[in-house]
């Protein structure tokens, strides 16, 4: 007999990798292929569901002992100090930077050789921020999460603001207005990444419709984090899960709709197998 | 016999003239020495008062058909093309202008050529701003004085902003955060007079102290209506007057103390006229 009233699942439209993590996943999925085995610098990307599946393939995050042909550069990208380290036990070094983690530290270099003290709004520890940190070097000013971060920082004359890809615009711009008070000169570049900023906004359209909404991320996902927050704060009904076992938990009885939304490291794979959870 | 009960007067400590307008002030006087008598293209200050007592000693505002020897730019600044005009109807033309809007005038063209748009935070109509928009000419994005004259801007790659000396550091913040989101560089440029800003902060000082506070500016100066804003907000009880005649219309019967500021176009000896006026 056919389910009368099956529940109804809207998914948000640009859903699963972004074009750098997807960038990433094809580099090292190909070097695999080619040499059997690879490595990574740390986390090739923040989803621990995808990073099994490629372990699976043969890429592998390096240890201090590992050793080999192949260590591919993630999506955050690495500093300096760390390919020295694998340039020792590696032969090839193959950057999957993500291009615009690229373009921020470019500016960052630019910004020095004119003198600016670095600003970096972004999450302090996470894997870009910490990139960023390495290449401001002496020049930097400070890794800024909340206003209250900037408040006894020193008067500079010329300070270059520089954001971490994945922070919320909010952040950015709350963060840049306490800023403003600490430099004669403040040089702003939006650098937070437009695929972001859309998913954030698509999310935010599905989640006013729907009775539920989940977001599909990893759980050291800068991204997928503050995806969730956005989201939550449009519809009360929002869970995070990790992957198709979270569904288990989520009491759907009332949710006649449910939304689907995913932070940029989640693959399309593994939005199917909790499309279909959700569906039981 | 002598009066028991004095009314407490407190004057902020930096009151009178700012540094630019002294400058202009002191030019226009020597010159007229001088000369016997010299013109200035429009009002040398926002100040009624001190124009009549600069008018008395030979210093007058030219019109379309003056002639003379020496023309003075005021402190506000002048045009390329005020300048080129008097320049058929005058010898010398002796540059008044403050030297923090003369900066802010070569920042504007700095960034003209490193082609930034430019977008302006003071009052529209202000001379200092009429100058700034002028130098900025083609490159121009707009003169904002709110958060929603930016609403309707285009997205612009690279914006520079450049605030009127005299604006607070409230409205520009406010203005620039607007601006953010407008342009994926932006580069700003605190512009403000320090000496407004010192005289805002310490007029709050005096005016939580005291009953009753007097802002003495002229009717059609920024730095004093913006001055009277700030106290206005601190104390209830303050009154804004051009002149000595103001105090006449004023209660002071509760007022057992009385603050007095002014604004950065106030000759200190319109103060002292006033102060005579409180203590009657």
């Amino acid at each position: 007999m056919p389910r009368t009233s099956k529940r109804k699942i809207i998914i948000v439209k640009n859903i699963g990798f972004c074009s750098g993590v997807e960038r990433a996943v094809k580099i090292a999925e190909e070097n695999s292929t080619k040499y059997g085995k690879v490595f990574t610098i740390d986390s090739l990307l923040h989803n621990e569901t995808e990073i099994q599946r490629l372990k699976e393939k043969g890429v592998e995050v390096a240890t201090e002992n590992s050793v080999g042909n192949t260590i591919i550069i993630p999506a955050h990208g690495s500093t300096e100090e760390e390919v020295k380290k694998f340039k020792k036990s590696f032969k090839n070094i193959i950057d999957a930077t993500c291009p615009l983690v690229l373009r921020s530290a470019e500016l960052i270099k630019m910004m020095k050789k004119e003198g600016y003290k670095i600003a970096i709004v972004g999450d302090k520890g996470h894997r870009e921020t910490m990139v960023l940190q390495d290449t401001a070097g002496e020049n930097l000013l400070g890794v800024f999460s909340k206003e209250e971060d900037v408040k006894n920082i020193k008067f500079s004359n010329k300070i270059a603001v520089i954001a971490q890809t994945t922070v919320t615009e909010e952040m950015l711009f709350k963060i840049n207005n306490e800023l403003l008070k600490k430099g004669h000169e403040v040089r702003f570049f939006n650098t937070i990444c437009n695929e972001t900023i859309k998913r954030q906004t698509e999310s935010i359209e599905v989640a006013i419709k729907v009775d539920c909404m989940l977001v599909v991320g990893g759980k050291t996902s800068a991204n997928s984090k503050r995806l969730f927050e956005v989201v939550k704060k449009a519809n009360k009904n929002t869970y995070f899960i990790d992957n198709e076992y979270g569904v288990d938990n989520i009491d759907f009885s009332s949710c006649n709709s449910v939304g689907i939304t995913s932070g940029t490291s989640t693959p399309i794979w593994l939005i199917g197998k909790i499309i279909k959870s959700v569906e039981k």
